[in-house]
């Protein structure tokens, strides 16, 4: 494969090259791995800065509806959007949008979308760390708006919000007995709380919701890198679009005033940061459970740790002393 | 030094021998470490249970009147208290109780109590790892409660939940302008929001703060390891003395509950397993950077990184293959 023909074709906005690449990058072959990492260098300082949405969403809330109405709105703007998800494979079956474009039917057509369902790898980290590259190959393929989707299982969330620059919380107007509650973390990243389906018999609830919501973000302390009245949380309809324009014009009002205060700039450079360090531990963990014989031994003394047999630390030494008599 | 005997001493519960023993695991000396993960090894599986206690709470709650009020109160029931910190050596200045004994004047002078202030080392995460350590010996010491606080900088707070079985979040009263709001990531591991200072003119204060606390923490999704009304805001006062036997009971309640349907053990089992994988992460890093020539590498790597000049992923690549080099 020509990896300098693939990366300037991504780069002059081919999608199907752009498709091509994120194909390689998913791969889980090392000469695949290697001609990744070579077209991350090629594509790497070129093409724009998008804004690099983060969105979670139970299933129910109307979350592909919302993508759908949400990014038609942005295409008709002038702007490319491309729509990514970080799913577990567990959670796959369990209602990811993405593996039914056809919920997203006009978006889907439209050539200034691009959609892309989540790699499918075993290890959320895995599925992360390679979400977290196809990002910038869409940077690089010129994108305004790159918005990575999560169902929220497990750490999901954490990890997308590792790669936004502003995540959104889709929330369902519920109130008292049905009230599910948001997962625990959640209100903790989200620079935006969206209640959908303010519209038709459910807008009142959806109101008392969103009220609801508020007062809890005030119970948050202030992050540095929010200005005034973020968090905040608003209702929205994606069936009807109301608020939909109103939604964006806080996101980018949140992202001006972290750019202008610096707060963008030093999120991304620490975002970066964190990637590359969880790389490299990463292929430090790969490297010493390569051999069955070492994964193993690391899952024994995992297990006798869990029984309370053996101390975390004195098991990592021996695991560290196991692997300094291999080198 | 003798490490069986130093090892019967902490089990025969010397406080003198526990105190040196801490000493050891703080120690950076790599001689120092050796012995210390042999002590963790012969104090294995000695001793009791304890009930092991998170507390966070940010300077001006009233923490260290708390925790002398609470702790007389446990130690009057016959029951022996450790009291261990977890703080980044940066806000050790900041107002860290335990360098402040006097504070804690009756239960620092108790027998049945053992007072230690957080180990002084640069990084959070290494003096999480030793806290860790240190809690296994109260234990082998025979003392029921370890109280572990933290003046919840930075990522603290997460890290002393990882080595409690519940966790307490302490607050002051507070309303409209002067709610300063807690930090993020705190209210998803608080199992107990305690409203200190419900006394005086402030107590109506205090019980409209415990409302609103009650009134978020229904907002959260019910995790599978709370019962029915966990997890729960209450008002406390410290000064004089009211609340602390019913937040002792409630604290039972939950420790009883989680007991009886396996998630007690099963947190143990996690937690432990967390702590070993950690050491061996943070060992395969200290071997990474411990030429300075590797950690220079790593550093430049980070620094451009972060600016954006070089993918993550490349940057991981090319530190791997200069490992691979050096082995």
């Amino acid at each position: 494969m020509d990896i300098e023909d693939l990366a300037n074709r991504v780069i002059g906005g081919e999608r199907r090259a752009l498709a091509r690449a994120i194909t390689l990058i998913e791969s889980g072959r090392a000469d695949h791995r290697a001609m990744a990492v070579e077209l991350g260098k090629k594509v790497s300082g070129t093409g724009r800065q998008a804004l690099r949405l983060g969105l979670s969403g139970t299933p129910g809330v109307g979350k592909s509806t919302f993508i759908e109405a949400f990014g038609m709105m942005l295409v008709e703007q002038g702007l490319k959007v491309a729509v990514l998800a970080v799913d577990p494979s567990s959670a796959r079956s369990g209602g990811s949008i993405l593996g039914d474009k056809t919920r997203m039917e006009l978006l889907s057509r439209n050539r200034n979308a691009f959609i892309r369902p989540s790699p499918s790898q075993s290890q959320l980290g895995g599925v992360a760390r390679r979400t977290r590259e196809v990002v910038s190959l869409c940077e690089a393929a010129n994108y305004d708006v790159v918005l990575i989707e999560t169902v929220g299982v497990g750490q999901s969330e954490t990890m997308v919000a590792e790669m936004s620059d502003l995540f959104l919380l889709l929330l369902a107007p519920a109130g008292g007995d049905e009230l599910q509650g948001v997962k625990r973390g959640i209100m903790e990243i989200a620079d935006l709380i969206l209640i959908n389906k303010a519209d038709g018999a459910l807008k009142p609830v959806a109101n008392r919701t969103c009220a609801d919501y508020s007062g809890a973000l005030r119970l948050l302390r202030k992050r540095l890198e929010d200005p005034k009245d973020f968090p905040k949380a608003m209702t929205v309809s994606a069936v009807e679009g109301n608020g939909l324009e109103l939604a964006w014009e806080e996101m980018n009002t949140l992202a001006d005033w972290r750019r202008e205060n610096g707060f963008w700039e030093a999120r991304r450079a620490r975002q970066a940061r964190h990637w590359f360090e969880e790389e490299v531990r990463m292929g430090l963990l790969a490297r010493l459970t390569k051999s069955g014989e070492m994964r193993d031994h690391m899952n024994r003394l995992g297990e006798r740790v869990a029984m309370g047999d053996l101390a975390p630390a004195a098991a990592a030494d021996e695991m560290l002393q196991r692997l300094g008599a291999l080198e």
